[in-house]
C-alpha cells in the first residue's frame, strides 16, 4: 500500500508515529510544510521538517514535541553575548548542526528536496520526507499593534508573541511562484491513499495545498483527514487563533467545511463531534486524543479504514 | 605612545597581553594574521585573530592555548553524526557562535575587518584588531605523498597532519590582489614603534609581510623583534618545518636574516643566542620564555626599551 500524508509539526510528527505503527508495510510519504521555514543567524531553519525527522528518528524531546533529546543551549547563549537577535527563538546545539548542514549544502546548491534527503539518511525516519516546495514561501502574518498594521512572519507572531495579537490576515508569501517538490505530484498519483493529520488546517495543511498543484492532484485521490478540532478547542497549539484570522470557526465541522468535500473523502471525528456532517463525505466518531503510541495507532488505523 | 603589533595565533597573543601590561597607556595597533582563516562547515573561521580576541578578551582556553575556556563539543558531534566533514579541526560549541556571527555579518556584506570590531566589541581586548586584509588570501602548503605532489590548505597540514609531511613549498593564495584592510597603512604610518612578538615568522609574519603595501610601510618605521627561535627551537609550535619549506635555519640568526636590516632595528634574542649579529640591526639578548603574564611583560618592556 502507497500512502501519502502531509504534516504540519508536533502533532503531524505524532500521527505519522501512529501511522507508520498502523500499516508498518505501507511505503509512506510525507509532504512536510516549509511555511514556518525561517533563516535566523544566517541558518536555515525548517521547524516542521526537522519535527517530523527528529519524532520519527527518535531524536525528539518528547515532553517539548520538538527540538532534540538532551538538548544544550551554549551556541544561543553566546550569540546573545555578542548581542544577536532573535533570543526568542529555541535552538539548541545539537539542533544547530542540523541547520549548519542545512545552510551548507544550500549553499553548495542542492535544493531543500535533496538536503532534507541527506539529513534523513542519518534519521532513517521510516518514511519518505519531501518538502511541499524547494521554493521559498514563508507565512507571514498580518497584525496590528500600537506601531500600526503591519507583516511580521509567522514565527514571529507564533513563539514571540504566542499569538496574542490577533491575525487580520495569514499570507504564504512566494506561494504563487512555488512549485512543488520534486516527487510530490509523483507520489500523490501513486498514492492509494491520503491522510491528513490533526495538524493545523491554516499554517501547517492549509499552507501546503497552498502551492500550486498539489490541491488538484489531491483532488483526485481518496483523502481521509482527522480533526484538528475535539469539541471546540484545538488538540493542542493554537489553532484557533490562526482559524479565527481567516474567518472560521474553531469546530470539527467548520474545519470540515474549509477542506470541504472535494478534497476530502472522509473525515475522523472525536466523540463530542459525532453530529458533524458534510455531503460527499464520511465522517466517524471516535477518541481522537493521541495519548500514547497505541492510541494514535488506533486512530491511523481508523483513518485508513475509512479510507476504504 | 602608538604601538602597532603584527600577531599570528598562541605566541603572538600572550606576547601581547605582556605588550598591553607594559605598556598601560598606549594605543596598541595588532594587525592579525588572517592567512590560517578557512571555511568550515560553509562558517568562516579565523583562528588567529579569534585566538587574540580571546586572550585579550579573557575567554581563552589558557591551558590550550587556542578556543574557549570551559568549552564543549556538542555541535561537532552532532556534526560528525550526519558525516560532516573535516572532523580534525576542534571548533566548540562557544566558538561556533563567534563563527555564526562572523559569516553571517560577511554575508551581510560587511568586510572582515567591521565583522572584527564588532565580535571584539563584546571581548573588549584593550588594543585595535584589524586584519591583515579584508580579502581572501589563505595559506596552502604544497606536500608530496604516495597521492603525488598537491597543494593543501595549511590547516590541513598543520592541525591534520601536525607538520608531520614535509612542506615543498607555503604559498599565500591570491596575495599578489590583497590589500591592507582599511587602517593597516594608517596605524603603521602613524606608529611610535612596530612590534613582532615571537610568531611564526613564516606562516605568521609572513605572512602579513606578504600583503602588498605592508612591509614597504613597515621599512620606514622603527621595528624591534622577539625572535621566535631559542636555542636552535621554536618557542612553541612547529615553526622549524615552515622554515625548513622555506630553506631556511631554525636559528635566530636565520630568522634575523630572514627579516633582514631593511625591514628590522633590533631584535631581541635568548640568552644563549647572544651571539646572534647583523649590520644594522640592535641585537639585544635576555631571558625570553612567556612563562607567566610578569615574564611576557618584561620581555615585551625590553622590547620597547630596545626600540628607543
Amino acid at each position: 500500500m502507497r500512502i501519502v500524508s502531509l504534516a504540519g509539526g508536533i502533532g503531524g510528527a505524532r500521527f505519522l508515529r501512529g501511522l507508520r505503527a498502523a500499516a508498518p508495510d505501507a511505503e509512506i510519504t510525507v509532504i512536510g510544510n516549509t511555511g514556518d521555514d525561517i533563516t535566523l543567524f544566517g541558518l536555515r531553519v525548517c521547524p516542521d521538517l526537522d519535527t517530523v525527522m527528529y519524532t520519527l528518528g527518535g531524536g525528539i524531546d518528547e515532553e517539548q514535541g520538538w527540538g532534540r533529546a538532551g538538548e544544550s543551549h551554549t551556541v544561543k547563549a553566546e550569540l546573545a553575548a555578542y548581542g544577536m537577535e532573535p533570543q526568542w527563538f529555541g535552538l539548541g546545539d545539537k539542533d544547530f548542526a542540523t541547520h549548519i548542514v542545512r545552510t551548507q549544502m544550500l549553499d553548495a546548491g542542492y535544493p531543500l528536496s535533496a538536503v532534507t534527503e541527506a539529513l534523513c539518511a542519518r534519521w532513517q525516519p521510516g518514511v519518505r520526507l519531501i518538502p511541499m516546495t524547494d521554493d521559498r514561501a514563508e507565512t507571514h502574518v498580518i497584525i496590528e499593534d500600537e506601531r500600526g498594521r503591519r507583516a511580521i512572519h509567522f514565527q514571529e507572531w507564533w513563539v514571540r508573541l504566542r499569538a496574542s495579537i490577533p491575525a487580520r490576515q495569514i499570507a504564504l508569501v512566494g506561494a504563487e511562484q512555488a512549485k512543488p517538490a520534486p516527487g510530490v505530484i509523483e507520489a500523490i498519483g501513486a498514492a492509494d491513499v491520503v491522510v491528513l493529520p490533526p495538524s493545523n488546517p491554516v499554517v501547517s495543511i492549509g499552507t501546503i495545498l497552498q502551492i500550486p498543484g498539489i490541491r488538484d492532484a489531491l483532488e483526485e485521490k481518496t483523502v481521509v483527514g482527522v480533526s484538528p478540532i475535539i469539541g471546540g478547542a484545538p488538540v493542542r497549539g493554537m489553532a484557533d487563533a490562526c482559524l479565527t484570522a481567516i474567518g472560521v470557526e474553531t469546530t470539527a465541522q467548520a474545519v470540515l467545511e474549509l477542506y470541504g468535500a472535494r478534497l476530502l473523502d472522509g473525515w475522523l471525528v472525536a466523540e463530542e463531534d459525532a453530529g458533524v456532517r458534510l455531503d460527499g463525505v464520511r465522517v466517524q466518531a471516535r477518541p481522537l486524543l493521541m495519548t500514547d503510541l497505541d492510541a494514535t495507532t488506533a486512530i491511523a488505523r481508523a483513518a485508513l479504514e475509512l479510507a476504504g
